[in-house]
């Protein structure tokens, strides 16, 4: 998606660590006109393949799952991080390894907003080793939901989490792929698929 | 707003302890399309007070500021509540005491999203005791932002927090305002102001 790759050129700030950082416009600072055409774009890829709902997981996929929501016209259910004393009866959980915040951290989704009728379209803002997306299909897997398509903003293309995605068959559609970071700032795309 | 207030009668659930569960359409699963029309009463409240951005505070902000965003054409900026290697730089602060996860916690805001040229509109979906709202109050008063109003979901009209609001002069626009739960599952609405 073209006008997501400007925007990151123009906005993203690279950082040691192969961190990537675009907290002006995708996950702190949201630029709704962008999340909108972020949506319809989710939109054109996956409108054939059946979906009914769109799972994310808070914070930063809530937004994405939202604007993209309103063109299919479904509900969003995201997953949760912290422990609520507001969830009460019965959960699905997933462990997931964070390299943000460098620790396993448990998610959790009530067990009435997913289930064997639904079939999802996973999105997510970034797709680096792929352990939140894992904690994500593992939910479902436990819901018995099917998986119509993983939706990524971007994915870290020199992390393996992409490749293993497609290698195991899921239509796996991220908006901007980069291939490399370089110290100077630099950003290099790979074509995107769809 | 007679259709948040329609949609709570129907799917909202009471639970002990003064608690108002309405985790299947508002916060844990989504009803994108009452979340657009909650955006557009935001507006119509709003429109005319000069706000160029809109504050909440993840998760269950995010949804309501960006479908509200989208009628105002602003951006939306969230605090957030975990501690990330990902903020770097300078951030405003502030401590907050959670009833749901019964225990303070921080929640922070890169500084170079919210500053004195900056007139905002905070956006939640509950309000009760108000300590996440003071929260935000406080990142704002740091940032030098004026505060052109507060927009609430659902108000727990038996508990402070609205109230004192009010008597400090915020315009604070609630769209539904339980004033009584009872243990028989019964809820009595206020009529609101806006």
């Amino acid at each position: 998606m073209k006008l997501l790759e400007d925007r990151i050129l123009r906005d993203g700030q690279v950082r040691p660590g192969n961190v990537l950082k675009v907290d002006c416009f995708l996950n702190h600072q949201l630029d709704v006109d962008l999340l909108d055409k972020i949506g319809e774009e989710f939109y054109r890829i996956f409108k054939d393949d059946g979906v009914n709902k769109i799972l994310t997981i808070e914070a930063s996929g809530i937004a994405i799952a939202c604007m993209t929501a309103r063109h299919f016209d479904v509900p969003v259910v995201f997953a949760k991080k912290a422990k609520s004393k507001n969830i009460d009866g019965d959960v699905y959980t997933s462990t997931v390894h964070s390299y943000t915040y460098g620790k396993d951290y448990n998610i959790t989704l009530a067990q009435k907003f997913l289930g064997p009728n639904d079939r999802v379209l996973i999105l997510d803002d970034f797709l680096a080793n792929g352990k939140a997306m894992r904690g994500l299909l593992d939910v479902c897997q436990q819901a018995g939901a099917s998986v119509a398509g993983i939706g990524i903003c971007i994915e870290k293309g020199f992390q393996p989490g992409g490749g293993e995605l497609r290698r195991e068959g899921y239509k796996l559609a991220s908006l901007a792929i980069v291939d490399e970071m370089g110290d100077n700032g630099s950003l290099k795309f790979r074509e995107t698929e769809y």
